[in-house]
């Protein structure tokens, strides 16, 4: 028998000892296991579709649950390990090797099982890479994927949420691999197919709705004035001068600070219209203000926001919005417009060390990398141009190709009063630890153009040496130990290069850098600015009232 | 009236207009200019479906008849300028404004529209740029698709050239765009839906099938011994040593040579399961007694390739094969493969610089750049590592980041006589004349590792200076005038150093170096090898006839 009529015969006899227990394609979800121990084998290439938000949560569940004498040795091949469930088939002995992009949640528990050999892991991805590497050498012989409707041929309605779940579909559909999705609700007519039936095996009808979390809502009211205050200096040193309009938000009070004065500082400055205009963003909440002050013509999105449902339907001309009225996301494609098709990347991070590399990795957790690398590097395929694109070029005396401006914002001191800024990065030590290769570096000295502390803009896009970027570094490192050691005199010497800008330099008064600049100062502010459509998490709401 | 309820009457209103010449979503194909008058209005970004293969064109041609005074202004976004019809449109003052990635066929006229004014470039981009701007401020507004087959309610089959269907069709479906499929037939039931009819709002049946062109196959009959050599030593040199088991080929000669000796010369040397186990390749003839001696796992495609559908269906445990039995492939998904699974590119050019910089422009001609430059570059936002990507980084001198292998194949001499190795690129001249910000490079010096010719392989990995990568191109250059400018001492110099390596230090006996090593050396061979399920076009066959 050929190799190509074993595998047919293979997937033809899973798919037969399968239908044993499903109806159709339906099955129902207290057999659940039992399909997921017929369809799959030992060995095999299993991917469970968890997502940086939602999450294929009742098919890992009963994955977990599978009887290990009958599926053992999996390589679990995942973008996020959020859930327990995602690790208890590594401890039934289910599963042993992993190949993964983040591990947020789970990070400290993931290292300890790979440093007692319960989980080998092949590499650490970005979400990207993962993706590829689905498509290319990890295709995943089991897909369980995650939406939100299916009709009885197995079509599948994603809601917002789209995510990665097209990609991952994808990757296994067409390598004869096996797709099973856990929806909310079977309907006998969808709002729209986001995946076709022709992909999808089986339909488990989940319990309960599948989880999802709201990791990119930020309350304005823990925005403080050093947000503020660095936020003015990031549109004034940055946004302004480099006539920025594609760009990409990374989460955190320092970005969301930018969204909410986008429509009163940068205003002021007579920039609406002409920055900030097109985003590569899931739907923030904070940038409603800006949206409903025509500063936004468009945001593309790697997946949804809970709560903002309504109001992104209610604004088909800056969302991606289907037919049928719903956002429709895409996380690989966001990935790749967030590459390609944006001039800035604005990030926050944890540390950063003398060569301006930066890392939110520290010991005894292995985090992994997520997407952020990928929008915070110089795309060197890049061939198109634009006015932010060659400027950055040309100062960085490039004289035949043009520079992604790559921002990072970081306050001089993490809010537990640990120094942002150290001379050895942790995850050095977490490299040696964990007998990496490399260590875990989120975004690259060389690849960074400026960075923004609360007392000042260091370009590093006009250093010359490795020894002017540690020096304009050192300059904004404000009084930590980082800091101190680098004398007034370089610094001010620095400063009068234009490498680096102090907030009076930019016509910024520190003393109006306040929380009167925000549009929204509260979580209820931004259910006002967005007429009521948007509706906040519980916890968001707790927020709300303890506010109030 | 708000901005999103403008925008949904006017949309309601086309496709009102629209209703008035359609039936359902059926337009027959003698009233399509009469859509596309009624769907587009002035100034409207359009998208055409020009692919790197098939070609939109009966609709392409419905554009351009349509009436000046009533469709002008349009502002096309679109891969490929193919079609003499794709010009018209600018020459009959129906669009003036172009955003686009590729312009082969058109490149000379296009050129002469561009000097006269009749076209005003907005940029020229690679494939995965332009479907980036396409989601994030290129949106169009119209988008004029291609696919094999349609049912009535507009939902897709693309047949093996999925190519840039989806990404096309997604753009403009979650835009408030208006999609429009030309399709070769309308039937009741689809092999597979590639693209939801929810997507999609006409469908025209074209008179007589899409254009196609089979640009991906090389008549193994005019692979020279010279090409042998080459991609001799490329295994020896760099397949071998570093491990190479996930990569890409460009088009040519050089890199056919080397898949049709993958079952000889590198079988011979124990490499078969070790190097090139996974290729993202579109179904490349010349690959098929690499597939068939087991030397290949898995290939992942952009596109197919014309007469190579039946046997690709038959080999489902190698390509991205759906459960209807045909291909599935995804130029965008393949060009993310490309870049951040792949450990190597491969690929050739017209001209390479002192510096390394590579271009295939010449003046009078406005080519683009197509996908090569992101393959062809170091994915510097890629975080996984392999053995291939670590060797390559510290042999470059990077201690915290691996290194992609970015190969140029190059003869001395191009068939014409003319020399490969020049002082300055044609590019630069190009730009000048053009008005060009930077000139057009494909493939940068300082991403290129490693450049093969007939003479050697140049590793610029371990050159540490701009003046020592020049040398080493200049050591490789063979008799060339760029070449001859060196002395032989200092090649000498770098070849003892390792940075320069003759074929005798790889083993090779040049005299070895045949068309004997081939597996295929005829279109018919690989007929034969394929099990008669290759069947190759016209233009092939009668190369055949030619050749006995």
């Amino acid at each position: 028998m050929s190799a190509t009529s074993r595998e047919g015969a293979d997937r033809a006899a899973r798919l037969a000892r399968a239908a044993k227990i499903s109806s159709g394609k339906l099955c129902p979800a207290d057999r659940t296991t039992d399909l997921l121990e017929a369809i799959i084998a030992p060995g095999d290439r299993v991917t469970i579709e968890g997502d940086n938000q939602k999450q294929a949560d009742f098919l890992a569940a009963a994955l977990a649950k599978a009887d290990p004498a009958r599926l053992h040795d999996l390589h679990m091949v995942q973008s996020v390990l959020a859930l327990p469930d995602h690790l208890a088939v590594f401890e039934r002995g289910i599963a042993n090797r992993l190949d993964f992009a983040f591990a947020g949640p789970q990070s400290r528990k993931l290292a300890e099982l790979v440093t007692n050999g319960t989980v080998k892991i092949g590499a650490i991805h970005t979400y990207l890479e993962l993706y590829a590497r689905m498509l290319v050498d990890l295709t995943p012989r089991v897909a369980m994927i995650v939406a939100d409707k299916a009709d009885r041929n197995g079509n599948l309605y994603t809601g917002p949420n789209t995510e990665d779940t097209p990609t991952i579909a994808e990757a296994a559909a067409f390598r004869g691999g096996i797709v099973v999705a856990q929806v909310n609700e079977i309907v006998d007519r969808l709002p729209r197919v986001d995946i076709s039936g022709d992909w999808v095996d089986f339909v488990v009808p989940g319990p309960k709705p599948y989880a999802i979390e709201p990791l990119f809502t930020r309350d304005p009211a823990k925005v403080r004035s050093e947000n503020v205050l660095m936020a003015m200096m990031a549109i004034a040193a940055i946004y302004e001068p480099y006539q920025v309009r594609r760009l990409n938000h990374g989460i955190g009070y320092a970005t969301a600070a930018i969204e909410l004065i986008l429509p009163t500082f940068a205003a002021q400055r007579g920039l609406k219209g002409r920055v900030a205009s097109h985003f590569v963003l899931n739907p923030h909440p904070t940038l409603i203000p800006a949206i409903e002050a025509g500063f936004v013509d468009g945001v593309y999105c790697f997946g949804s926001e809970l709560g903002m449902e309504r109001y992104v339907a209610a604004r088909p001309d800056v969302f991606p919005i289907g037919a049928d009225g719903s956002l429709r996301s895409n996380r690989t494609l966001a990935q790749v417009a967030g590459q390609y098709a944006c001039d800035m990347f604005v990030g926050a991070t944890l540390q950063i060390d003398a060569s301006g590399n930066s890392s939110t990795a520290t010991k005894g957790r292995i985090t992994g990398f997520g997407g952020a690398p990928n929008m915070g590097a110089d795309p060197r395929g890049r061939r198109h141009d634009s006015p932010t694109w060659l400027r950055a070029g040309r100062e960085a005396g490039e004289s035949l190709r043009g520079r992604k401006l790559i921002v990072q914002m970081v306050q001089t001191h993490q809010p537990n009063g640990a120094p942002s800024f150290v001379e050895r990065l942790d995850a050095f030590d977490l490299a040696a630890s964990a007998g990496f290769a490399l260590p875990p570096i989120m975004v690259y000295g060389d690849d960074v153009t400026h960075v923004i502390t609360e007392k000042g803009v260091a370009n590093l896009l006009r250093c010359r040496s490795t020894q002017e970027r540690e020096a304009a570094l050192r300059a904004v490192a404000g009084d930590t130990e980082f800091g101190k050691r680098q004398s007034p005199d370089r610094s001010e010497s620095l400063r009068r290069r234009g490498i680096v800008t102090l907030p009076c330099d930019l016509g910024i008064d520190i003393r109006t850098a306040t929380r009167d600049l925000l549009t929204a100062k509260t979580i209820d502010d931004l259910v006002t600015a967005s007429g009521g459509l948007y509706a906040p998490p519980a916890k968001f709401r707790l927020a709300v009232i303890t506010h109030a």
